[in-house]
């Protein structure tokens, strides 16, 4: 039986992606974001959303650039931490051990251990209330080519991303037939 | 090994979601969009990227409403058909056998079949060039209480979701644990 509840965030499934951020004055910095998505294709915009108490929206705000990274389950753990902690009083890098890349076309670094790095110039900031939309678009890209299938789409079985749900990580099963 | 390559749409996973819309003079409509996620907590907003060609697109605009409803894998096959077809030449509830079930703010129906239903009220369309995106703050949500676990959280082995990748559907394998 369905039942009607007042309103509240109660959506799914969200995408997980670690942001990355720097500007000349702090450590660069990584988030994991769940609220993401894409906001167009041509220009090709992503947009993230970020609470302005987080240590990355100045970042982003004050440098206009970013990277969204996508995960894989081989690093669960350190996405979970980079969510869980601040870049204010944390070493992000440092202490999970992920590596830090130049990018080409923005100052933010890459994250190696994703298999792809999309760099984001910041075009506009939405402001919602308890988050503000920012909506980047796509600079420059870069993909493992061996997560590849041959038609030059990622393969899932291969990348191996997952979605958030409250708290939860979920793994993908399986490509459906319709 | 990794390689650039220049500006393009490459995001996942994508959610999967059938959004229905109205307006006096048409049949409500669906369509399925992949380019969805969360904008904002409070107030709840969620944003949808549409095609300014797409039927949905001027429906929404004019209606300033939609519903957001969250599809299982049983219905996977009326998903892929809902995003084929246009609403101007296709009536898709009668077509696919959704049931269209009344709304309680808004005049767009919800589907029956889908576990979550999130009536929306349009706030804003950020026109970004190929897309506008549309975002619209929650207005009720109705959940089918066989979905959720015991801490009230949608249960993704029973709600069944899905995840798209540029032609493909993959379902969720499991809970993993960080």
């Amino acid at each position: 039986m369905k039942v009607e509840r007042s309103p509240s965030m109660f959506f799914y499934p969200c995408p997980v992606v670690l942001v990355t951020s720097a500007d000349e004055k702090s450590e660069p910095n990584i988030v994991t974001l769940a609220w993401v998505g894409v906001a167009c294709s041509d220009p090709p915009t992503i947009s993230i959303a970020i609470r302005p108490s987080r240590h990355s929206y100045g970042l982003i705000e004050r440098s206009k650039e970013f990277v969204v990274n996508i995960p894989t389950v081989d690093i669960l753990k350190q996405t979970e931490y980079c969510g869980r902690v601040s870049g204010r009083d944390h070493k992000k890098f440092a202490e999970t051990g992920l590596t830090p890349e130049p990018a080409s076309k923005v100052k933010a670094p890459l994250i190696k251990e994703c298999p792809v790095n999309l760099e984001c110039s910041l075009q506009q900031i939405v402001k919602l209330g308890s988050h503000g939309l920012f909506l980047g678009q796509i600079a420059a890209i870069h993909v493992e080519q061996e997560m590849l299938d041959p038609n030059g789409r990622i393969d899932y079985a291969k990348a191996q991303p997952f979605v958030y749900n409250q708290g939860e990580y979920w793994n993908l099963r399986k490509k459906m037939e319709v």
